[in-house]
């Protein structure tokens, strides 16, 4: 087979999901049916890969120093919301329950896959929720076993420095994970956010 | 969220088999956890899109003229095998029981989604089975109501022009796709294959 479609394919299964099958099948359909398709994921690659960092303040994915959100005066400074991805995140601002500001983890502690306190950066965390302002931390990481570890941690450690900690309530089923629950449940959760 | 990261979101998309969900998944997995395989397939992406084109002899990727198999001296050039697919193609040679060249058509005829003769190359095909070489011409397009339809057609017009066809015995389980049949299977079935 010509060479740069096997390293093609091969480059296809670093995608999460995609095995080798999988993988063959999307080099052949691009090259068959959509290089235009093949040529816009390339440069969109590229460009991410060049162009997209961390916010200083709450971590998440920014061409900026600071991302929109952060930089947006209408927002309530005094609440700090946890997450532990961006499509969480996107899942709370679409309840319309909530004002305040975020900070996402980019996962959650898992021992067992090696993903410790600094992974998912709990000093920034600390520096951004110590900043005088925040007056609430509001953790929203999922409600599995990982989730509710990941929040128990980030409370005590919080709490300890004399924050204020709550967690979204239980309206979110247990071993739910955010990004697959309604925003209905997510809306009731957010109001009825209790202390930790 | 940031631009590049929606575009990038979008153009994963153009993947088959990708929808919303999973583009999100693997955009935040490639730009968390792994910049270095994205930038390694936006790289194979332009690679093989500048690169791969069709054999000028049997219509497979390839990124010379003609490819390496086509330019083998060793193949028997009296035998041409049609497959739908490299994958196809692949999965025959894996057999170690055929020794001659093959055509790829690239698909297959499939009227209900607007795929005719000419998508499937089948004037390259006639004039590549009528080069006075080739005596034989063995159909092993999948055993699909597609494939088995592509294949009498193909039939019926290398027939025409006096060239002896045969099909692949139906060893093959019907219904099923080459790519996913054992080997030995493929095996009888090629010893087994029949005129039509
Ligand atoms: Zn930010
Ligand atoms: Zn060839």
């Amino acid at each position: 087979m010509a060479k740069s479609l096997e390293y093609l394919t091969e480059a296809l299964r670093r995608l999460p999901g995609v095995g080798p099958k999988s993988a063959q099948r999307m080099a052949f359909h691009l090259l068959q049916h959509d290089r235009e398709g093949a040529a816009m994921l390339s440069r969109a690659l590229y460009q991410a890969v060049e162009s997209v960092n961390h916010c200083a303040l709450c971590n998440t994915f920014t061409e900026a120093e600071v991302c929109d959100m952060c930089a947006d005066e209408a927002r309530d400074r005094r609440l700090l919301c946890v997450v532990e991805t961006p499509a969480d995140q996107v899942m709370i601002e679409q309840t319309l329950t909530y004002k305040g500001l975020y900070f996402v983890l980019m996962g959650r502690l898992s021992p067992l896959d090696g993903i410790g306190p600094k992974d998912i950066h709990l000093e920034k965390l600390l520096a951004r929720a110590a900043d005088g302002v925040v007056g609430e931390v509001v953790l929203a990481t999922n409600f599995t076993n990982e989730g509710e570890a990941t929040a128990h941690y980030i409370s005590e450690m919080l709490k300890a420095r004399g924050l204020a900690v709550s967690r979204l309530a239980r309206g979110v089923p247990v071993g739910g994970e955010l990004e697959y629950v309604d925003a209905g449940t997510i809306a009731r959760a957010m109001l009825d956010r209790r202390s930790t």
